[in-house]
């Protein structure tokens, strides 16, 4: 009997980067109806996970840089580039400063200094930083990656290790098959769940564990003579996120808003109006760049927000819920499904993210 | 020797309109390597010389009028709809409703009374306008168009009549001949320039005749709930103008921006800064819209803002500089170049648009 197929449900960064680590110990099928789309092609490509941390999710940020460890030897191996400018995280009124404090404080408790400056000292870092900047932070260790050549990466050698690609929708998993919403059904051997904001519903351990985050993000072209930022930029202005994200060559992204409302994926009016009213009080040159694209996509809110990766039942794992860190945390989640799938122990920084805390006593494994 | 073709150089509203109308008088070639597109196919789809018109422009008041009426034939020949319910017209400042009475009397001096209501009035008829509008002005007659229908219609009923589609691109006319970029050229008989913005490269006696001036404008869909204006609607914000067009089903147009910025056909993030935050202003359910689509085009401005429309010398012809009409203008120009063309007058209304009110004594003509 031939060694069973390993089936990936979802294209997304998770699902292409799992896909492609498992390709090497067998066969593999992602099922999706659009690869390489969704919030991972919508996504800012920032790998953040030291301003995107919080008092009381330290084992976010252990993830994090566990994964962000990972990331330029992916990277290399994808032939994908990286920025290496760092990020500049600025606050415009008094309480977005207040909160920088409280993350600079949190950061200095674990070891991570990071430099705090007032807008001046700031402006001298990034000059595209507008004068309504009160303070700031430094973050150097950061990275940034186009997120859409690291998709078309991730599908060339995913094609080039082999992985099958089945553009059907699934419908549900059980141990050994999933089934399709066009009736038809895939005997398999290991499934993993890896379907973003979509996964709740395809496995009944995962009912109401992962939620859709909407997030709207805007594509922007540096025209010539306008001052742009060199730097990828975060900000609080009244509280509200915003961040920017320089490409190689003239674009850059803006993102992101983000609204719970299902599974609404529309670009709306008040979601650009608030990003490029926020983004021009930090980046006042905004005004003069080219508006090239409006994207929506679904993040997948977990609970907690770590992610979901482990096993549900035998053969069946789940990679999802990555919310913000889809991109960040690709790499270290296809080591520890990889590791689940061969039998061996995950990195340790991944126990946190075991579905298991959310499963009651008693739910099979 | 057979009859020699009648080149059109540009398809958009105003080339596709001329070639459709020519072509029952003999083999018609339009050149464009993108028909159908442009400032046409940008466009907002408004026919309305009322509320366009300021005192001075008089002569294009009654060029846009004739047009007008000649309207509802010209949509049902094409199959298209015309959209009937009139316009709004808003005014959120002072400043702004001065301007509107302004405009009132104006209209009212040449006996064409328009309705002045305040604001509380004006949201009765116009449910979606905010409490932050004025006053205003109600104009029954305009009428309104989807441009993409439209252009949809006109390219089918060319087909059908037989016209041949070149899509070179021309760089210069001259009698008889059409030289193209290529360095090929097109022998012909009579030459139409209506090519747009792009007018003024063509031929020398249009250099400095004829401007891009930028417009940007927004695709909207009024999403499931929420309340969105029946009428076309009009607005001074702080005497900027704005405008929303609603279309058959969800679609609503929201424009438009006018920069003299040379040929840039970019959307920038504050022409759509500008126009999301003006139209708000108007209609507040709007930040609870879809945003569809953002686009820019390049109308055609004049030095008088009435249209060049007549011989330039013999076998030479001009159908451009229609500016923010060239919907409205579309069926009148085209009847008036199938005149001057089979050797009949032109409407009358179209003298005040011959381009020898531009060309000096001993030009040749």
């Amino acid at each position: 009997m031939p060694h069973k197929e390993t089936v990936v449900v979802g294209g997304g960064v998770v699902g292409l980067s799992v896909a492609w680590r498992l390709a090497g110990s067998g066969p593999v099928v992602v099922v999706d109806p659009a690869p390489a789309a969704g919030a991972s092609w919508v996504a800012g490509g920032m790998l953040a996970p030291v301003t995107e941390s919080w008092p009381g999710e330290e084992a976010l940020l252990e993830l994090g840089l566990a994964s962000l460890d990972r990331w330029p030897e992916f990277a290399a191996r994808l032939g994908v580039g990286l920025g290496t400018d760092g990020t500049v995280v600025a606050a415009l009124d008094a309480a977005d400063a207040a909160q920088l404090d409280v993350l600079a404080d949190h950061l200095a408790s674990l070891g991570r200094a990071v430099e705090r400056l007032p807008g001046r000292a700031l402006r001298q870092v990034e000059p595209a930083l507008g004068p309504s900047v009160r303070s700031g932070l430094l973050v150097p260790g950061d990275l940034a990656v186009d997120n859409r050549e690291l998709l078309r990466a991730l599908l060339d050698a995913c094609r080039r290790a082999g992985v099958r690609f089945d553009k059907r929708r699934a419908s549900t998993v059980e141990p050994g098959v999933v089934r399709l919403v066009d009736g038809d059904e895939i005997r398999c051997g290991t499934t993993v769940i890896a379907a973003g904001a979509w996964s709740a519903g395809l496995h009944r351990a995962l009912a109401g564990l992962v939620r859709p985050v909407k997030g709207e993000i805007l594509r922007l072209r540096v025209r010539p003579g306008v001052l742009a930022p060199r730097h990828t930029v975060r900000a609080l202005v009244e509280s509200r996120h915003v961040y920017l994200v320089p490409r190689a060559g003239d674009e850059l992204v803006l993102g992101a808003t983000q609204y719970e409302a299902g599974f609404d994926e529309e670009v709306t009016v008040g979601g650009v109006r608030d990003l490029l009213a926020d983004a021009e009080r930090v980046v006042p040159g905004l005004a003069e760049y080219g508006l090239t694209e409006t994207a929506a996509g679904l993040r997948a809110g977990s609970r907690d927000n770590l992610p979901l990766v482990g096993r549900l039942e035998p053969g069946v794992l789940v990679a999802a819920g990555h919310h913000r860190n889809g991109l960040l945390l690709a790499p270290i989640t296809a080591e520890a499904v990889h590791a689940l799938v061969t039998g061996c122990p995950p990195p340790g920084a991944v126990l946190a993210a075991d579905p298991a805390r959310f499963i009651p006593e008693g739910g099979h494994r």
